[in-house]
């Protein structure tokens, strides 16, 4: 996030909200480790819903965005019938492919239980890499300054995936 | 299965095996039951292999057999890293309408964990139902006299899913 | 249900609502069958949760309800980012046993995508079966008469799974 | 990995042979990527196995290694059907932390379909760190020189993933 425009969007995309469900717990008695994945995807499905355009309807105007890298960070564990919290960022990292900052917290106690991203390319009817498309790029935050220099940017720093809006 | 002509093919189709993952398990310390019909897409799945048109030339060649109906009786819990054991069986309900019968047993103690059923139609291109080709109908077993009067045969009688190879 | 006494207490009891992640989609383009039980865990616990014992205070009391069976009819593919609803009605099958009927419908369209029942037994801190609790028996439909003669009459009939609240 | 003394040992650990079911695909005709991390799971399994402690021993013995983070880089598609092979290498960070190295290849054609790792604390009974027992720590490999300056070298570099035995 650019330090000299303090970004406000992220506080306007309210954050998802679900529940761990006994189908996500394991024998450790805490949430299996994939299943944070799963609620990374509720975290961006609802963030494109929000912004407008959602994924189905992108899917069917032929565009996909299929995950390319995908990082997590685990915190502190999510417990079978806690609320969670998903707050979702997005940033474009090159006109084809877009990355995207989660966090989830415990909504009770406000604790973050994981932190991650996912990055995206953006692949056309034929399958090749397209742009994304206008309305899609123009609401998200741009990427910060260097960062164009790599498609890789993201991948080197996943330990500044916090989202904090 | 007919009483008067006992069915030895059963026997000449090797069970799957499985392992439990810690994926599969939940807080209660066992798998979780949904993971079973996961499970039993594996008996069938090898099921169809074993006899020669595998589920994924089966689409290809533009046959796709959804689930209508599915059963599981839970017997004894499949714990992390047991091995296990998926007895299948195959009966033709109707033309276009197959029943798969699933046994998972424990491999080190022969404890059955569950039993159950599917129940598929059979769809062609267009979607709509058609008539299983015959080099899986004959491997199938018939279904038992007065078993044809009615497609719902099977659910009726979810007591008697066991298989029994 | 009685036919005498029409029981009005389901529709006092808010369905569920889903809504169908990618991850619940299989190549078919539809939810694989095995995800319609998670959405029966989703129904109970809110069953469970509004009538004021959350399973998570329950198995802190002590009480487990392992499933014992669970069925599913599959009426009509519930598609990505379709919002269902879950219609959940409770049955004491007998002092240790309870049923859960689900019917899972589509909002946007009212169709019912599928319905189903799971069984399950009461075991109390030693494993041991034990009674519910009366605050759960007392919300409970009574099973319909006749049905206490066999714990397995559920079983028998899964045809008549349907939720109608 | 060493530069200077290159090792041997991966090449000893069998790779774990998974195949894609149904339940692993999505929409899009492809694995959902979450379930990439379930493979690494079995493929961290398989080698304790193989080194002669199953993790359900582990367990057992009071020691648990709770993932801490995870990656997961999606090169090429896993598709339904595929034989998978999960070749897995094991490295010690610290001594009560590891890393394990994943690289998923699709049998037929020796296509990597995703590399990546997971980083793990070791827990004792108390839910305390505690080092890794010695015939774990002994089979692992050493950490490359500079690597044990900081725990989070690992996240450093998700780049370097492959595991080429």
């Amino acid at each position: 996030m650019s330090q000299d425009s303090p970004d406000t969007r992220p506080s306007a995309t309210p954050a998802s909200r679900v529940r761990v469900r006994y189908a996500d717990t394991d024998q450790m008695g805490v949430t299996y480790y994939a299943n944070y994945l799963v609620w990374f995807e509720v975290g961006r499905t609802d963030w494109l819903r929000h912004h407008g355009w959602s994924y189905r309807e992108m899917e069917r105007d032929g565009i996909r965005l299929p995950v390319i890298e995908a990082f997590c960070r685990y915190l502190a564990p999510a417990l079978y019938d806690d609320e969670l919290e998903v707050h979702t960022r997005a940033t474009l990292v090159t006109p084809a492919r877009v990355r995207l900052d989660y966090e989830i917290r415990v909504s009770a106690s406000g604790t973050t239980a994981a932190t991650g991203y996912t990055t995206h390319a953006a692949l056309g009817t034929s399958g090749k890499p397209c742009r994304l498309p206008d309305r899609v790029r123009l609401v998200m935050q741009p990427a910060p300054p260097g960062a164009l220099t790599g498609a890789r940017r993201g991948a080197r720093q996943p330990g500044s995936t916090a989202v904090r809006p």
